[in-house]
Parts: structure tokens; sequence; C-alpha cells
């Protein structure tokens, strides 16, 4: 299915949100509602899940359970996707003790880092290998995608061991303008730059 | 000036971005260098620039110094932000750390936590004050913006706290929903969601 990237971006707070009440059995919930949970408009809301193919009852709204279904459907793979972390400093174990403590069937598999304190240790649950051997425990544990928690010096070399290695999918914590081959799926994710548009928005009021 | 969200957030980064070359004189670039740089078109360069006043030259681009000094004066504010990290723990120590790096006017002044073996130390260069101090210490120290870096069960507790000590925004790294008052500007950011993204999309190649 294609969907465009906002779309699937919502899908999946719709879900996170949606898991609260999962346990009410029928329960339903409206469009409106669950856009003023997320401030966005409740055509935003209809026209997401238009798309996935879902629409709701004007009297009793969208039922969450087949909601949750058919996100799950649409936006999970059939495998979980196994997860690297390169580098698991304080960012690297934040970030992995958080996924693991989600209900999400995201599964981090391995960590890889440079500090022999580190390495063949478990650190927040997961075995930490050496960096020498990314590219041996990428094919051998099948990771599909890494998190980038290295230093900012240290992110365009891993990120060629990375693409070398066959990931497939690169979430960059390190605010380094990475070059990526087409075929990887690069997300940013920068502090600075959202602090700045809330910066920018609270000075403007 | 009013702008929208995402155009504060490409100015942003076009501005990380040019900070590498700021060094040297007369430098130029092209909206299609930008934009390549940053996976967007051409287009959405030349209009985000123009809508602060700014367009290039046919021949040489913009000059990299104007554009620099230009989304300067946009998004920064005449002072600098002050933050405070609330719950300094691994991702709190981090996120600090990343900004006090990073070669950007935002100053973090405060951190709270509620561990006794924290409180009234330095850590990561910043004085962690009890949580029972915030509404005082963030008036004191005119702290403007909060990175919310608590335990998801903790997160409700800590906004209502933050809303009464007069706070104006929130980078809220918790994944929780969170109700907040209109004068507040939230800006969510949930590291499943962003997993989730990426995992639909090399699914889909």
């Amino acid at each position: 299915m294609k969907l465009p990237p906002r779309t699937v971006e919502r899908l999946s707070k719709y879900r996170r949100l949606l898991m609260e009440y999962k346990h009410e059995e029928e329960a339903h919930i409206f469009s409106h509602n669950l856009a003023r949970l997320l401030n966005i408009t409740p055509e935003q809301v209809r026209r997401d899940l238009m798309l996935i193919g879902l629409t709701g009852n004007h009297r009793k709204g969208y039922s969450i359970q087949a909601l949750l279904d058919l996100i799950g459907k649409t936006i999970d793979s059939y495998d979980p996707q196994n997860i690297a972390i390169m580098g698991i400093g304080n960012l690297g174990r934040a970030v992995t003790a958080f996924i693991r403590k989600s209900e999400s069937r995201l599964r981090i598999v391995a960590s890889f880092d440079i500090d022999p304190l580190k390495i063949n240790h478990e650190i927040e649950g997961v075995h930490c290998y050496p960096v020498s051997e990314t590219e041996k425990i990428i094919k051998k544990l099948n990771i599909s995608i890494a998190i980038l928690t290295v230093p900012p010096d240290a992110a365009k070399g891993i990120v060629k061991i990375l693409t070398n290695s066959g990931i497939k999918g690169i979430l960059n914590f390190t605010s380094v303008h990475l070059d990526i081959p087409e075929n990887v799926y690069l997300k940013d994710y920068d502090i600075i730059t959202s602090l700045e548009e809330i910066g920018f928005f609270i000075k403007a009021r």
C-alpha cells in the first residue's frame, strides 16, 4: 500500500493513543475525539482512515478494535523488525530502555560500541558487540533498522559500515547530515531544530 | 512574522547545514544544492526563503552569510531561551550534553529530579533542583522551555506543575498524550512512531 510518510506517522500515533482504550469491549471513538487528542482536524483523521479503507459509523464513530487491527495490518511487517543501536552511551541506553518498555513489535537485538568496558556485556538487556563486527552481526541477526546514537564525528564512518552491511533503515539522532544511498530509508531527528521551533512560536505569541 | 511550523523547522535545518560553510568568505549556495542535501525540492527551499524575504541570484545562488543572518533574525529571540530538563536520567543527561555541545543559542539553566543522589549536584554541567522547587526556580531563572524526560507515569503530574509555573513551551519525549493549555506550545517526539514509519517504508520497497 502506498501512503505518504505523514499519514504513516499519524496512523502510528492513533494506535499509540487507542491502545489505552483497547481493554474496553465494543468501545467506539469519533474522528473529532481522535482529532482533538492529537491537535489535528477531524477531516485529517477521516482522510487518513479512508486511505486504509475504513469509514466510521455516523452514530457510533469508529470501532476501536477494528481501527487497531487495520492499522496493525497496514503498518506492521509480518515479521517484527530487528533493530541495532549504534553507540550505547547515555542516549543509546535511554532509547533502548524506552523501546523495550513500549508495547511495540520492535525488537532491539544488538548494540555496537568501541568501549572495551561495554563490549561483550549486556546493557539494558541487550548484548553489546564491537563495531568491527557490525557487518557480520547485522547479517547474522537479520537486522533491518539501525538507530544512530554515536558522537557526531563518528556518524559518517558508521553509516558507511551500515550501508555496506545491507541495512534498510536508519534513525539518525546525531544531527549530522548523512549522504545515504537511495535504497536506505533515513529519518533524522534533531533536538535543536525542535527547540528552535518551540522558541520561535512562543516568541510570536 | 507568521510562519508555518514546517517552515520554521526547515529554516532551522538550513541553518544547521549552512553553519558548516560559514567560514568560507563570499560563499554562495543554490536552492537545488540545499534541497538535495535535505531531500526536499528546490521549489520548497525557494518558497521558504521567499517567506522570510530572500531571493537568490540566478547566477550565484544565495549568499550563505546573508542566509545565516536572516534566518537568525527570523527564528532567534532577542534574548536566548532558558531551558529546564525535567528528569535527569539517561535521556535527560544525553539531551543536556547534546545541547551544550551544539552551537546554538539555547541555554540549559536547570534540571529537576526526585532522586536525592542527584539533587543539589551538577549533572552534565547543570545544577539539579528538587522537583518540589520547580515553580520557584522556573520563575527565578526566567525559564521558558521545559524538556520532558521523566518516566511516562510521572509526565502528567510534572506538566501540571509546569503550566502552573508559567512555562511557555514543552518538548515531550515521554510518548504520553498531554492535555496542555492553549497558551503553551507543545512539541511531541515519539521514538516508536519514527521507527514504525521506517519499518513501513522499508517493507514497502
